[in-house]
């Protein structure tokens, strides 16, 4: 397969949104996404750069990306965070997934981090079973917390 | 109660320290702390730092902190994670934690970021009460995935 796994420049984000469209309305959540291409210029290539990514070229054709960041461990130290990982509907069952996946790994272990992390859907089995086999561990009894911006507006608000 | 909230400097980092290894002894991982002092120096205060504290002062003496950084939603854009808030075993029921919590909420208000998150150990029923009473929500269906150093090495090793 000619596919070829590249570092994602400033003209691939027109494409990398459009990726992430499809995801958000293949998830029935198609107006979850608020984020435009300029938000993904000014945050993955500015000075200090929020994220790194890489794209999957296949015939010219941006199929597929993995976008992740660094986080810190106050127990390990540097850590890097796999956000996203896409590949197009079309062209998935081709091993794209895998080659960003492994490309991922490979930079984290070129950074020389203590961990890399990411989150996965309980359901979602098949993708458990893979992460597994390549040695990840499925922490079961942690759960994630978000506080939106809505309710991070009323909890400041209502302290003032 | 007197207690001062302020950003940490470096000097603060040796009692930083004893904060995060109180907490892994409290949760009987004394050996798991692998980072020193001037790992917390150096991915703190670098020209590109990894994380960013507040501390708790009482009478001159630290007695709590909360450690967090930027992350990135590829749907809403910049947000902030809460890796760490500790308070020391002798100085809880206070409202230390709570006043930490609130600062570290009123700076991710002032950067005018989309979200914020952390995760909780699902038996904490009462943290997550008081979470979910300030405005979070509990992710119950995504789970955390971690691949250590050595796995990471491990599979990187195998393809080669």
């Amino acid at each position: 397969m000619d596919c070829i796994i590249r570092e994602a420049e400033i003209q691939d984000m027109v494409n990398v949104l459009a990726l992430i469209k499809e995801l958000a309305n293949f998830e029935n959540e198609p107006d979850a996404v608020v984020i435009d291409k300029s938000d993904l210029i000014k945050h993955g290539f500015s000075e200090k750069p929020l994220f790194k990514i890489f794209v999957a070229e296949l015939k010219e054709e941006i199929v597929g990306m993995v976008l992740f960041y660094p986080r810190y461990s106050t127990w390990k130290g540097e850590t890097l965070h796999l956000e996203d990982l896409i590949v197009k509907q079309e062209k998935r069952s081709l091993g794209i997934g895998k080659a960003l996946y492994t490309r991922f790994l490979e930079y984290a272990y070129e950074q020389k981090v203590k961990r890399v992390e990411w989150v996965v859907l309980d359901w979602n089995k098949n993708a458990i079973e893979f992460y597994k086999k390549t040695g990840a561990n499925i922490l079961k009894d942690w759960r994630t917390v978000q506080m939106h911006e809505k309710a991070l507006n009323e909890f400041i608000t209502s302290k003032k």
